[in-house]
């Protein structure tokens, strides 16, 4: 086995091998631009890792990977559409640096470009990645419209934000890593049983986001802490505060986020002094922790030896302390 | 042998039969509503007719049929975006009667349903239509990209335009005949035979959507006669104008492209005797024969019976003339 950074290193080397421009250039262009922009890599990583850890070089994962990192760099270039991003990377977004008619026609390419790569792999092996990568992409798509839905809505559950969250974000972690096993060979056993630890752990990763954007560290966090609460985004921290505060505390959170100060500081503290009060910090921990041993469960149930267990779950353990 | 009339009902009424409203509403009720929005269904028509021709039952080609649909659509929802067109079919443009996120997203849907239809097929057919799909819808998006960058260059060759209409109209054309013969299990030798048909075809069809453009009857052309002269749009009959004519008429011809009148009756009439007086009008007809007559000769080498072969050739001569 070998390790996160060794994997990273050969796909960076892969993706970049494989970046040729071609014509029409404000077609293609626009895709190495968003492609080299870095990133972690992690789901690319976690195909690489997937596949070695059933057996198999991960050099014979390498196109499923790309795939993936592919795909997911085709949401973004949409979504920061979508969302009118300015930056995306500290970088300006595909949109700002060419137009939002390019954005729209090299993600597409992008999309169509993904599906190629499976072309790469021989009989039930590209059937059975292009059907996983279509249904995954096509919840990635669902999640990304619930999201834009639960804006304007106020009665959104806790189910319906967990399963928001599952499909914009787990499910492509959990495609991942089942497309590795899908290259590898591995059982339809193992390959599910990847695919939902990697669920779990994409939820808990989601959910760690949610809280950290309030409550993370500005040095580490990386994007700006209370982004969340300065756009008056619902997500889960909010939804369990209004769900279990007093009848003053709701309203003092409904009111909160209906209005958009110039100077957000005193906003940021309220409402973190109200995620603390009502109970909402501390019940988001414990959902953390619970899809992320959820996720360590359903390892143990992989017919592999302890060695390669323990790399997964290292692996888990590290994303969720933000070290991967 | 059916008749394009019976592919035709055969096919909408399975297009309404597969087209339910799922959730979320948001993304899928554009689909529903611009799939229903009617349409000659040219190309879904090609992919049973060619599966029929080539010995098929043309049921087993509907959900082929229905993905090249699909497809289609798809690109409209974008185009559209990308020409900020309000109408499409006399209707509402899904940006319109939604927004510009929606369009986006949706079509997004509708790309990766298109690939999720050839599910529905086995083993190689699976992988042979999802190759030629993907190659297609790649090329689908670089003549789409060609046509917007040839809007703002000023010396577009004859050979640039036709790689453009080819990419963005025939290519489709050819893959819906194509992706008939697949499904059928046709030869390779067939295979492609039956694709240089429709390629040429669609090269002719496109000509003649630009000739129709400014000397079309405005009582059959279903488009406003004169429109690509109002928008300034650099046409076959524009190049071969610009290339035929005077110093007097390429100066003309080049002034008016670059003004847009509030009524634009005089210009219309104007650069219409500069595409006779110059010679375009009629070298565009040739060139619209020319690619009609190349259509034509390679059906003689395919390996089917005279009536079959007839029947194709029908089809090409009707939807020529229009009629189909």
């Amino acid at each position: 086995m070998h390790s996160i950074e060794h994997y990273r290193n050969e796909f960076i080397s892969y993706l970049e091998s494989r970046t040729i421009t071609k014509e029409p250039k404000n077609l293609y262009a626009p895709i190495t631009y968003i492609l080299e922009l870095g990133g972690k890599r992690l789901r690319p990583v976690l195909v690489l890792m997937a596949a070695e850890v059933f057996g198999t070089d991960y050099e014979k994962a390498m196109d499923a990977a790309l795939a993936i990192e592919v795909f997911h760099n085709f949401s973004l270039v949409h979504d920061d559409i979508m969302d009118a991003a300015p930056l995306r990377r500290g970088k300006a977004t595909v949109h700002e640096k060419w137009d939002i008619n390019t954005g729209i026609l090299s993600g597409d390419a992008m999309l169509i470009n993904a599906y190629q790569l499976f072309e790469n792999y021989e009989g039930e092996t590209f059937r059975n990645l292009a059907k996983l990568f279509s249904k995954t992409a096509l919840e990635v798509c669902e999640g990304q419209q619930y999201d834009v839905d639960f804006e304007t809505r106020d009665d959104v559950s806790e189910t319906e934000y967990l399963k928001m969250i599952e499909y914009k974000t787990a499910v492509l972690v959990a495609a991942a890593l089942k497309m590795g096993g899908i290259v590898a060979g591995a059982s339809l056993e193992d390959q599910n049983s990847i695919y939902e630890f990697g669920r779990n752990l994409g939820i808990a990763f989601q959910l760690q986001d949610d809280y950290l954007d309030a409550f993370g560290d500005p040095e580490s966090f990386g994007k700006q802490v209370g982004g969340d609460i300065i756009e008056n985004k619902k997500t889960f921290l909010y939804l369990k505060a209004l769900e279990n505060g007093s009848q003053l505390q709701q309203k003092e959170l409904s009111h909160l986020f209906s209005i958009q100060p110039k100077d957000p500081a005193d906003k940021i503290t309220t409402i973190k002094n109200l995620f603390v009060e009502t109970g909402s910090a501390a019940l988001t921990q414990r959902e953390i922790e619970a899809f992320t041993n959820k996720a360590f469960a359903v390892l143990e149930g992989l017919q592999l030896t302890e060695e390669k267990k323990d790399l997964l779950q290292l692996f888990g353990e590290n994303l969720m302390r933000r070290k991967v």
